[in-house]
């Protein structure tokens, strides 16, 4: 994500009358970087132009892990045990799913993720190519991969090879906010030639790789007893952890597989409230993983299994969970907690602070609100609001919400609601 | 709350065009309760009406514990550690309230909980007269308690009991949706004689009692300790359990202990964030209370350790505290935690299910929002959105927000500006 930060032919946007760590100032964006901020900026004849009277801005927010069109799921057998969910539901619905109902799906996560102040974030679903074309509709900037399975099986494995390049080819055709990247399962659900294979195009193609670790205790049992060695072995084995590695979750890491990671620069998603719901029992150990230098991001997983794709949300969750499980209430502090949730502590997100040559993905949030008087930034946003005091969101200095409208919500709404019906079954 | 369900000389409410459990209908509203539902229904002349298209009808909540003046506070001392926080913030700030501060600080929670689909709450905070003043210019519905704390010195407690009086007395003048009750703080706060004193005059006048109560493992052994039992048995012997007392908090509390709250008819209020925020360690065995059958309310307690009042917010990390800690996803589900919230699970708090009959305190959701699409409630409710999706709120049948405005919130928002900048002096 942080390797295209040219939108292209937006005219310059000026953003007036808004304040800055708590401080009167304006901004203005050129060709899609932060190019002057202070008091004295003033618009250019030709420029959009904001007055953030009454509001803050602050970093766009970055959801590290996602599956956005499972807006389309929404709701679909919560509080089932989860095989239960998984085969009676989710599994049988998404074996329906088109290509254009994940383009749709998608559409309207983009539209909650703005409205609830994320200007990008890293996807894994099917069809990745229709996941682009939403992104693109949408402005947003994302990393974008297809869901790579096998289901264990070399063979089968190796007859879709083809299709991985020609997905990563087709999403990377969308313009230079979309990075597409490969997306293998797990390593429970993919073999370890086919994560080999992929371990060696993503060194060749220069691709970041989106990948499922450590969710469960069973699946670290399982690795266990089938491969002998523990998840992120298997995929260091294979080429898949570096730099450009996002790795979700990450449960059930040791202290010497937080060190690996570390060294290795992968960059871990955690996903709190998806945790919790799907009762995962433990939950990456945040300020363990931080004192061994791990890149961190938050994510809030599909909305089948959070329900909701607004991390000024999660990020409460993701900061209290901290502090009980600690026993210390000063840890993960407001700051520490919105710099994750900004991209801001992984160089593969990206995102935040806001400052001059950096990309402007920018959120303004109403600081004349009720439910942030009179509390301080950034306090406020973590524990005292949730994502609807969000009222215009920015990515590569273009306008893609303002008023919290996002145009075109209307039809994305309805093609949903159709879309939703047909694939549901119960 | 149950006692009072006449709101005197308002018209008639009806309510069209809206949906009750998925299926379209309308209400009327007579008196402060429901007097008919169904789609035949329609408005009479004179009535009040308001158009529900597009929303759900559902029953308004009920913040089983909160301080609500606290907003007062909101965001004075995040991330400290727990006696640094009390000792250099929030005693300070306390010492200097005035009654005054304490209507202001009322009035802008009573606007938030109204904007996030609360229309009764139980109180507890200094000066509880002038949280009555504020709770009924708000319209909403209120158990009201004063603070009270001896620093467990009997003769300190015997020298405040003619105040306490006083105070029920004048809470109680506040009109029909105000109920007056005691609040003693905490045994470890307060004397055993001053509690068996209040137990006295609980039963003498009826009056409920609210109470914190094993909030915390220290004050459990500090009590054991001090009195050589532990807290509920201590508040048993003063006389302060029963079906009128509701206790925040319990999270320490063992089996025999949630057997002894069962058989007397307590209500606890669980409060999952603030004791997340403030690293209780442990949480209300929520599970376990209700089949041994304690009745239950959900708090936000005091924004200073939330810092939100928004219960659509918290009874998501209800359902999903209790889901991981249970190892099971199918725990909690989301019709009994929204049952919960709206105070269906305690006859004192007794709110829900919406009925002919029943007190007409109401909100309206909108469905047809991004958020909740396409997911069915209660889930979309509880697991996909916040309060910020609440519409319209009604107290005793009367429309107290409608819009989200709530009247007069510019001047509540200028006032504790003032007031939060004056007690605050880090």
């Amino acid at each position: 994500m942080a390797t295209h930060d040219n939108a292209g032919t937006t005219p310059p946007l000026t953003i007036t009358d808004v304040t800055l760590d708590g401080t009167p100032t304006a901004l203005r964006c050129v060709n899609g970087l932060i190019d002057a901020i202070g008091p004295e900026v003033t618009a250019q004849p030709g420029d959009d132009v904001i007055n953030g009277s009454g509001m803050a801005v602050m970093p766009g927010l970055v959801n590290a892990h996602t599956h956005a069109a499972m807006t389309l799921l929404r709701g679909y057998g919560d509080d089932l045990p989860l095989m239960e969910w998984l085969q009676t539901r989710i599994w049988p619905a998404e074996a329906s799913l088109e290509p254009d109902d994940v383009y749709w799906g998608t559409r309207l996560a983009t539209i909650e993720m703005l409205r609830s102040g994320t200007t990008g974030f890293v996807d894994m679903y099917w069809h990745g190519p229709s996941v682009a074309r939403a992104v693109a509709d949408s402005g947003m900037r994302a990393v974008v991969s297809s869901v790579f399975i096998d289901g264990g099986d070399p063979a089968r494995g190796a007859a879709q090879r083809s299709a991985v390049i020609d997905d990563v080819e087709a999403i990377g055709s969308y313009g230079p906010l979309i990075t597409p990247a490969l997306g293998p399962h797990a390593m429970y659900t993919v073999s370890p030639e086919s994560l080999e294979w992929m371990g060696g195009v993503a060194a060749e193609r220069g691709l970041p790789v989106h990948i499922h670790l450590s969710e469960t205790q069973g699946e670290v049992n399982d690795c266990v007893a089938a491969h002998g060695v523990r998840p992120p072995a298997l995929l260091d084995r294979c080429g898949l952890l570096g730099a450009s590695t996002v790795c979700a979750h990450g449960n059930w890491l040791n202290h010497d597989e937080l060190d690996l990671l570390a060294e290795r620069g992968v960059t871990v998603a955690t996903n709190p409230v998806s945790n919790l719901k799907l009762a995962t029992g433990q939950i990456f150990d945040h300020p363990e993983a931080r004192r061994r230098g791990v890149h961190v991001g938050l994510g809030t997983d599909g909305t089948a299994s959070n329900n909701s794709l607004d991390l000024l949300d999660d990020v409460k969750v993701f900061a209290l969970w901290h502090k009980n499980a600690t026993g210390d209430p000063a840890v993960l502090p407001a700051d520490e907690a919105l710099a994750v949730a900004s991209g801001a502590c992984s160089p593969l997100l990206g995102g935040g602070p806001i400052e001059v040559g950096r990309r402007a993905d920018l959120v303004l949030v109403r600081t004349d609100s009720v439910e942030m008087t009179p509390s301080p930034l950034p306090a406020a946003l973590v524990y005292g609001a949730t994502g609807h005091l969000v009222d215009t969101a920015v990515v590569a200095g273009r306008v893609v919400m303002a008023n919290r409208v996002v145009p075109g919500t209307d039809e994305v709404l309805a093609e949903v609601r159709t879309r939703a019906a047909r694939l549901r079954t119960h």
